[in-house]
């Protein structure tokens, strides 16, 4: 466990150090927006969308550097998404990453053309990307389709509507495959596109995806009822409050955990036939099951 | 007049078809928030920043499919600013093209996601172009430049930022420049890049789009001022009520509408190299600079 920590802050940092660059060396228009655009995208957070991403493109010999990039790319729309979830229109959130949230800093206003200004630069670095232009055009189309209407802000619009309703484990899941599993998805099917790959192998990196992204769901949902506010910088108990629907409020707590342990051995076993090689995304797996905050 | 007219209104209804089609053949994750995007991208207005696109795509004998769908794009990303600077937390507007704003009739929330949707989407529909893909990568490196932060979205916030402020002409300029001729600039190129071209023309092209733009905002500055609130289907007098910097409160109603003039002309220079060929980009001009709404 100790390992694959210090693997993944290594990477959190080199992500760290590439977003950075990529918003330096643009000219500022408007310095109040890039602020607080930066705010928000370098306030740290586990950056496991570029993760994967990367680590993809090691297991396939692929593009190291195209797969950086395009996973600091799949981070923009993470943290645009943030930005607007929070505001007071949406979840209403004081806290993110230890940290005031965007608008209560920089207000309203601000925030929302933070967003939109991180959403639509992210398609400027991928149309950026050191890669053959059909490759390029593939991400840009899996990206715009996998965060847009059909994916993430279309689980958002389903997440608000859920609120204070009595939802099925599958209506849940729904939600959560557009909301959370979508973006995540992006970010592998991105490493897979970064690299040379056989058809089994994307088939099996998407079961991979999925499986993570539910594992992923599920401990957030058991961290928002069981964690600190202090450890995970947010205010958690946050579902309760709005009633949303969540593992463990469907299956109770002790079956939600199994629950996590199942997609984790199924995540798992979609990595067999890549060996010994798949030792870090094993490793991610853990790490997503056993993570605190 | 009317024979331009009655181009700009084919244009119009050609681009409306093609827009009802882009958001009709997708699946619905969540038919409220299509609901919403459709509801201000399909609402009417000019249409300006498409036809541009498609007139430019006639002019140099392009790929007038490649071309009208990129225009639809650009107007997608033309409707999600309307819906985030009509929020209450922006401009605060009860009324677009004789309609309730989105937030009015969808709420706070869904509307922000309706224009991060649209947002999104343009982006997969650019990368959906019948181009080859270097094109579209251009395309779409350049709708995301001049829309994102040193774009569009940077113009939004210096437009806040100088609200209650006394601007200088040129200050002025500097925002307008980014809110609103960026867009337009973009529509100019994307048109050039749907199509062969040489140098000079995408020069002289440029000239056009940068003059249109001033000339555009100008003329809205004006109808603001004096327009109806029933002819514009908005309310005016906003730019009085919220201490904008305009063009008639700078140089007085009178020598705006003489700078209208001086930019139409400019414009219409720009368009000398192409002769007769470009009759219709020079009709909108004078359809711009004579627009009663």
């Amino acid at each position: 466990m100790d390992k694959i920590k210090n693997i993944l802050k290594a990477k959190a940092e080199v992500i760290e150090e590439n977003l950075i660059k990529l918003l330096d060396c643009q000219d500022e228009l408007a310095p109040q927006l890039t602020k607080s655009m930066k705010y928000t995208l370098l306030s740290g957070g586990k950056r496991i969308r570029p993760i994967l991403t990367l680590l993809i493109a090691e297991l396939l010999e692929g593009n190291y550097q195209a797969a950086l990039k395009a996973g600091s790319a799949l981070e923009m729309i993470h943290s645009y998404s943030l930005i607007h979830d929070d505001l007071p229109a949406m979840d209403d959130d004081k806290l993110r990453r230890g940290k005031k949230t965007n608008h209560l800093v920089f207000g309203e206003a601000t925030a929302i053309l933070a967003g939109d200004g991180l959403l639509t630069y992210a398609f400027q670095v991928l149309a950026d990307l050191e890669l053959k232009p059909d490759l390029k055009v593939k991400i840009i189309a899996n990206t715009a389709k996998f965060s847009g209407y059909q994916g993430m802000v279309g689980g958002q619009v389903l997440d608000l509507e859920a609120e204070n309703k009595d939802l099925t484990l599958q209506e849940m899941q729904k939600v959560h495959q557009a909301k959370t599993g979508a973006l995540i998805k992006a970010s592998v099917l991105n490493g897979v596109y970064c690299s040379d790959f056989k058809p089994e192998e994307k088939k099996a990196l998407l079961t991979y995806a999925e499986k993570i992204g539910v594992l992923f769901q599920i401990v957030d949902d058991l961290l928002d009822l069981t964690g600190e506010t202090e450890a995970m910088g947010k205010v958690v108990g946050r579902d309760q409050e709005l009633n949303k629907a969540t593992y463990p409020k469907l299956l109770g707590l002790k079956k939600a955990q199994k629950e996590a342990e199942k997609y984790a051995k199924e995540a798992k076993e979609a990595l067999i036939i890549f060996g010994k090689k798949a030792e870090k995304l094993e490793a991610l797996i853990d790490f997503i099951l056993k993570r605190q905050q």
